[in-house]
């Protein structure tokens, strides 16, 4: 990694009522498409669900998204980013919900 | 890194109504104590609420959690471990409400 991360974005969507099943599929390759190359973005995931039994874990949503970047500024470029805008004017079709989670890591870890 | 990463392994917690202003930084004290060490942990990441103002980011949580693991069966190793144990022990009256995402990565990102 070039730049030390110190703010991770996390993401949980969630598809809308009675969705194609491929829906997530599509989801996830509009956040492949747009977001990757957004300046600033240190590192990009996309999860699935992973079925854990455990009655704490929640695995109704349909994708996951971690996006690392150094700080809150480079975030912030992010999603103000035309391609940031891109994926929300394309996809949003694909979730009916979406859960955001945003982290600083202390310098340190 | 290595080995790659292919299980995101997300966790929030909430403190208790009325809890110490202490007491997030001592449950990521206890984090950060115990659970790096266990064997199958790639990464691990102890971090704060970004004070996002955007209306979709959940910025109640005292602190998140991200541990990054092979796959599932290494998950499965860190859940059982005893110093994954000691830290439910001797942390768990720091929170009042966990929420977990498990997220698996495709092979190829």
């Amino acid at each position: 990694m070039p730049q030390t991360t110190g703010f991770l974005h996390m993401v949980y969507f969630w598809g809308r009522e009675g969705a194609d099943p491929g829906d997530a599929a599509k989801l996830a390759e509009g956040a492949r498409t747009h977001l990757p190359g957004i300046p600033g973005v240190l590192r990009l995931e996309v999860g699935f669900p992973a079925g854990s039994k455990r009655a704490v874990v929640d695995n109704s949503y349909a994708i996951a998204l971690l996006v690392e970047f150094a700080d809150a500024a480079a975030e912030e470029v992010y999603q103000n980013h035309p391609d940031h805008q891109r994926f929300i004017a394309e996809c949003s079709q694909y979730w009916s919900r979406v859960q955001v989670y945003d982290s600083v890591l202390p310098a340190a870890s």
